[in-house]
């Protein structure tokens, strides 16, 4: 064993016995009800922001709470041992998804709950996982070095926003204003998902996501049926007749040019992940469903990784309350986002959808649009020296070495890293399938987060030997 | 003058000496929330039936407030001045339409407001025209009588119920139930239109209604659309691709069947409306609309009287709330409803219209079905001495003759009190088009009131007098 080896195993085991400590702090987290798309948790959100910048300070990093536009964001440094180290900007979020519907949970969505399940234990509670729990494995990481070296192995500079789950409106701004104190050679995130609970993955391409909430007026008021049925135009036939029209019986969606720029998945990619052996229908099982959806004759994970989508997210107008009332409704609305592959640009895509609905309603009813999120698809290197450290961690942490795989979902800090710091950014994370992001009863398995506590120790520790 | 001539005069002057007295009690009525669709209201709805039998049993009605299984009714009688005078069943309805939304109130919906308009004071009200005004207005017609004969002219019982709004669905069994108390000549509904604020109507024609919830479910939970999207079923999607499907490019409905038993008008019927004059740009001007909708290529007064439609009255699912949260919905809903023209079933419409979604959506997503209202249309006799009663009463109140138009609306009671009872209806009523009844801002011309009182009295003097 090298010295260095020696040190990580010294630092990993005070990890271990330092376990409760590492609990209790993040349940502190997970008690505050940071959801950034509700006005009312505003005041959440600043606690949020503060209580990240205290742990921060208690690790010797210089550390603020920026104001931004919306919710605060936290930037913190710490200048790491001296000499040449790498330097990375390790990114998170302390908000998270509203909670709704509340009624769909077990427990508290904000009081952490240890359930026993088929995996040992896991920690129930909204944001478990998605992010303030791979946030807290990379925190509780620094803080078993710093315990052990009262230094961290590295030059370290953090960004942690708290605006991703309603699209980071003020990401862009901070990227730009701070651009000075955001320089670094590598970003890491840890906001995706391993392989399965005993295959630890990297992350290598991110789909995009274009979402609009699109509302249509048709009448002064609302209407009475009977006097109006067969005359006055009714928003909700001609929206849900819109949109009833984005997708054809092949599942391919019909926005015009919509595929134009989509390229071909290289026949060795496809063949790649056809070998992880995914099962679909054990996929779809799991959330209670049978057939796929999505573009037909393509294989799964083209279609979850590599292909785009288009999902009506909500969609809401007239009487929704109970028993009937015969009401031809005055404005309707849906919520609609694209997730998009690479070379799709999120404003074309906006702009096609717009001329879309336009060609679909009839004269005197007009539509009005808010986007809410653009951000475009992105492709990691896999060639660099912060991923090969992070494959040795991995393949040490699990005993085996990682999967390379893609993800349906958008991290769009990562585009914007890149674009406005020329960052790469390693995507290393820790959450399963099953984790139920974003829907009741969420939950990060303790064994994940400790693997992934453990595997950024690792990666600090080789990184800083390198 | 005649004798009976005379007391007709000596009646309405005795109302217009008592119209404040009138407006006061009809307030009172309007200040109860009777709203049968929402639970909270249901102590509302019992007293507003306590007070429609306070009344009449001031007026010499022996009056019961009957429990049913949803919200009680009132069935009244007076025996009339005795000999061999006609028999009116009275039928009305004291519950409301939901307020909401209640921001597009310019004064409180439960607090009677009036307002000078274009055409002299109206009231403004939810429940102002549908159905309380109307109700008082021949609750106004009875106590002009009373004052001034201490009985009624005619033998009189009285049914109002408490469920309209919600599609009557306790009316058959107390029908039924109380099918010997019920018996009279002739029944009579003040709850249709005047052509306009100058030619009274008589309404001889109703669509029926086939009102249904439709709830899909595709999924165990709500989905996080980048970890799902191109996998799962979007229930949202399906939803709106079905009933999306609703209507051809020639605004025909799709559903199978639809049509089969709807006849086509004789020409001199489809005459005699083109004759009314109807404007229906100017109709659709009125509710800021610019193009009808309905089956292309017919004249509007069939389209709204003669055709049927389908309209979505609400739909809602997903994630509704403010900013983007990219959920993949478990469930969505949508109500849906269809009026109906003479011969065509509600039972075959609805059972139609569960084979239509049932054909569009996958494996594994299923759906269920609430029927809200199920109510065929009805043709009313024009040649009867109530009807001829009706037509000189209105025609010396109004100075001109009425005129006998369709409605597009659904008053199924009529279709009740003919098969059950056995009964024709006469529907005279005095609201207008733009009275925006189901809508915020519910109102009725203080005039129209006075004329439909005036009318009733006169109506009720020409049959005790034949």
């Amino acid at each position: 064993m090298s010295a260095s080896e020696g040190r990580i195993a010294e630092v990993l085991q005070r990890a271990e016995a330092t376990e409760e400590e590492t609990l209790r702090r993040w349940f502190e987290l997970l008690r505050i009800p940071s959801v950034s798309a509700q006005p009312q948790h505003a005041k959440d959100c600043q606690e949020a922001a503060e209580w990240v910048r205290a742990q921060l300070l208690e690790l010797g990093f210089q550390a603020d709470v920026l104001p931004t536009d919306g919710k605060p964001c936290v930037l913190a440094h710490h200048p790491g041992p001296g000499g040449d180290v790498p330097h990375l900007l390790y990114y998170g979020h302390y908000d998270v998804q509203p909670p709704e519907p509340l009624e769909l949970w077990t427990s508290p969505p904000f009081e952490p709950t240890v359930v026993d399940g088929p995996r040992g234990k896991r920690i129930v509670a909204r944001g478990a996982v998605d992010n303030k729990g791979q946030l807290v494995a990379w925190l509780g990481a620094f803080r078993a070095w710093h315990s052990v070296t009262r230094t961290m192995p590295l030059r370290i500079t953090v960004l942690v926003e708290g605006e991703e789950e309603i699209g980071s409106p003020s990401l862009e701004k901070v990227l730009i204003a701070q651009r000075a104190r955001l320089h670094a050679d590598q970003a890491v995130i840890s906001d995706t998902n391993m392989w399965d609970i005993a295959t630890p993955a990297i992350t290598t391409r991110l789909r995009g996501l274009a979402y609009v909430q699109v509302n249509l007026r048709a009448a002064a008021r609302d209407l009475h049926s009977g006097l109006y049925g067969g005359s006055a135009q009714n928003v909700l036939n001609i929206l849900t007749r819109a949109l009833g029209g984005l997708h054809d019986a092949q599942g391919r969606v019909q926005l015009p040019g919509f595929y134009d720029r989509v390229r071909p998945l290289p026949p060795e990619q496809v063949a790649e992940w056809e070998s992880l052996g995914f099962n679909e229908q054990a996929f779809l099982a799991g959330i209670g469903q049978k057939e796929p959806a999505g573009e037909k004759g393509l294989p799964a994970l083209v279609r979850l990784w590599a292909r785009p989508t288009a999902d009506i997210n909500g969609i809401w107008g007239g009487y929704t309350g109970s028993g009937a009332k015969t009401v031809i409704a005055a404005e309707a609305h849906a919520k609609v986002s694209f997730r998009l592959v690479p070379d799709q640009d999120p404003g074309e895509v906006l702009a096609s959808f717009q001329r879309f609905i336009a060609d679909r309603i009839p004269p005197g009813v007009t539509a009005s649009y808010e986007s809410l999120t653009a951000a475009a698809a992105i492709v990691v290197p896999r060639e660099s020296r912060f991923v090969a450290a992070a494959e040795r961690a991995l393949r040490e942490e699990f005993g085996r070495p990682p999967v390379f795989i893609g993800s349906g979902g958008s991290v769009p800090v990562v585009e914007s890293f890149k674009r406005v710091l020329g960052l790469d950014t390693l995507l290393m994370g820790f959450g399963l399938e099953d984790d139920q992001v974003h829907s009741p009863n969420e939950k990060f398995e303790l064994a994940c987060f400790l693997h992934g506590m453990r595997s950024h120790i690792r990666l600090l520790g080789h990184l800083a030997q390198a």
